[in-house]
């Protein structure tokens, strides 16, 4: 495809009558698609059902241990699933804590008590006013909503193929301790699909914050999402803080949403004892313990590690057709065409695109009007402002590949409309 | 049986011999008994296994509106299941809004709400300095601690057969605007069994406090736990709030609890408008949704209100002889000895014992020995502190009504023993 920042006024006026008639014409099909948020599809959940058979009134509802699951008690969940999670998350089960269906929700929990407890013997941090949380961008809304609605002011860190700019987080957590955290998502991260190069966990580990209490929160939401034959590999942030003497850092988080059924699976976090101390103590008093049901039902039905990765192939094999079906109609309808950009990634959930600046709004706004839902532009920024208005995120997994490919030429119209209009009245 | 307070020395000292004797014998049995906490037994959590196959590989998963309870959404919970829990709360559906699987969670996630975030217009409780709590004694523990935890100083309410002492609330709630709440459990309170009267719940529905975020929290955890032919009967607040225009004052809880599976199970609160916007609004930074599919579960188990009542007629077929055997037990051993006075519960969870001043932890610390783990004396109170040492809370529903007979055997000659000891000492 040609160049669009080489066509002059005449050829751009001839382009966007033409992508006005096709973009017309996909009006015109009356479409409803939505790729707007990170849901696995139904053919995804389906993978999942045997875990339902797995618990029943037909079966026992013992623990390894001999726990009958069917009552209270537990907090910190079934041993053998901490193991499990142990292993997802490179760590020891005793650093694990498995918690409910969420593990957002215990994001929001975690954050939550060092707002009104604090950890390692500082103040509590709502005591701590103009508090601030470094968010790479792009990077995932429901992260930077929890520290908004905490009231702490967020810092945008620009983020490349590697993982966040380190040159800009290590000068700015050594030189202001009302810095106190860093959402990361390390692997396939929400929305760029990059994966924190191993110089970048280094650096994570390496850090030496200001702040005593400052917290990297490591949502490892996609660590064996894997949609490449290719995959990315993560460098255990755990074992390097043991290197560094840096253990107390980091709060590890991931979930089986993304696993089994979100909103029905289970959710864990793995830290250091002295972190482990402040947030099981918190739960200790918000409740008197988690679903064991439901931890037993994937205890069951994965028996092991291996039967865990097994499952993910399965997950692969659906989205890997659709994240392909995104690639291949970006490449063919904007290969080229100098006003868009996007990344390739080996997993995870999302595919990010820049397009030109000042286009993102429209090009939602477009897709919109055609019965295309996305992801709201600026979305991916904190406070939802991108200050380019250039990032779009690409969630494709829950529609059928058919709708993801209608999709995505709508899509790519939309890009090439918004492109030909901003370059039109830029050109005055 | 003689009453204690008239006897002299010498028969004191040998009624001490006597049941020194006793409890000898009780020792060496090496028993290994639980009445601490307030857990269904597992004959009850055995009426509810069939739930576990209400949602199987071989079913749909399919919520009355349509929507797959396998993936992400609808926050407020299955309109169907907020249909039942308004029934059981005497409620709109509209105003209920299903969590996850505990109530304690909910409530405590409430509480950490106005402390972050207030409600009504008022500032955040934590940047009110030195609020308070009222708590009606004895209470439940795990209320007490969350008080605690949030750091908020708590005010004991006596309660007699009738509720909180409502000369009490109403003077201290009517003057003092740093008083924000009070922790209730209305119907077969924990630990008295009391359901409060008609005049206390209007008296609650009028109450004029000084603080507009003044918040009754209405735990109503019990409300069709009935255990008696003769049931209590609970007015609805709700309704009583309408008519005194104070909607705002109430936030309601229950859960599935000690209906179907502890821990297992789901939660539902039913408030305001205006509180549930607060509420609501925390919910959706904190989660992106609850469990659907344990909440289809329970829909599809109990099919509607009737279905639940007869199933809480199963419980009901269970837990009456544990308590009949308790009340027996205390009669017999107990009955006219003027050390000791008990309630007599229609329904619940619990049975409340006072024993002579100074004398509950050397009673419980006497079980304990011998066998019997009881709730901690000084549990009812808050900080864990019984000015008088002399409330004990049975939870006889765990162990099978045979090792209830012993326990309660036990107990019965602890109490006495103690209160000799107790009698001999202050003969002195």
């Amino acid at each position: 495809m040609q160049d669009f920042l080489s066509l002059d006024k005449q050829a751009l006026l001839a382009k966007k009558e033409a992508l006005q008639q096709e973009y017309r014409r996909f009006q015109a099909r009356g479409l409803n698609l939505n790729m707007a948020r990170g849901k696995p599809g139904f053919d995804q959940t389906d993978l999942s059902v045997g875990l339902l058979d797995t618990v029943s009134s037909s079966t026992d509802y013992k623990a390894a241990d001999g726990t009958d699951c069917r009552n209270y008690g537990v907090l910190e969940g079934l041993p053998e699933l901490r193991a499990l999670f142990g292993q997802v998350l490179g760590v020891d089960a005793s650093q694990v804590f498995v918690g409910g269906n969420s593990s957002l929700a215990m994001m929001f929990d975690t954050i939550s008590c060092m707002m009104s407890h604090g950890v390692g013997g500082c103040e509590p941090w709502s005591k701590q006013s103009g508090i601030k949380f470094l968010c790479p961008v792009p990077g995932y809304d429901r992260h930077f909503a929890i520290t908004e609605y905490f009231g702490i002011e967020m810092i945008p860190v620009h983020t490349s193929v590697s993982g966040p700019d380190m040159d800009e987080v290590e000068a700015l957590v050594s030189s202001d301790e009302k810095i106190k955290g860093i959402w990361c998502v390390p692997k396939y991260s929400n929305p760029l699909g990059i994966t924190y190069s191993d110089e970048t966990v280094r650096r994570f580990a390496a850090l030496r914050p200001a702040a005593k209490d400052f917290r990297i929160i490591w949502d490892n939401a996609y660590c064996i999402h894997d949609i490449s034959d290719t995959p990315d590999h993560l460098l255990n942030l755990a074992e390097e803080c043991e290197k560094t003497g840096n253990q107390d850092i980091y709060i590890q988080f991931c979930s089986t949403s993304k696993i089994t059924f979100p909103g029905a699976g289970v959710a864990a976090l793995a830290t250091s004892p002295l972190n482990m101390a402040a947030i099981k103590r918190q739960y200790s008093f918000q409740t008197i313990g988690f679903d064991k049901i439901n931890q037993l039902r994937h205890v069951r039905f994965f028996k092991d590690y291996d039967g865990l990765l097994r499952h993910m192939q399965l997950h692969k094999a659906i989205l890997k057709p659709k994240f392909e079906a995104v690639l291949q109609t970006l490449e063919q309808h904007l290969g080229g065409s100098g006003i868009v950009s996007w990344t390739k990634p080996n997993g995870g959930y999302f595919i990010s695109v820049n397009v030109l600046s000042g286009c993102a709004k429209r090009v939602v706004a477009l897709c919109k009007e055609a019965g295309v839902t996305l992801t709201e532009a600026g979305a991916t920024y904190p406070l939802g402002q991108d200050p380019n208005d250039s990032n779009i995120r690409l969630a494709p997994t829950f529609p059928p590949v058919a709708e993801v490919l209608q999709a995505m030429e709508l899509f790519c119209i939309c890009v090439q409309l918004a492109a030909v209009e901003k370059l039109l009245s830029s050109n005055g």
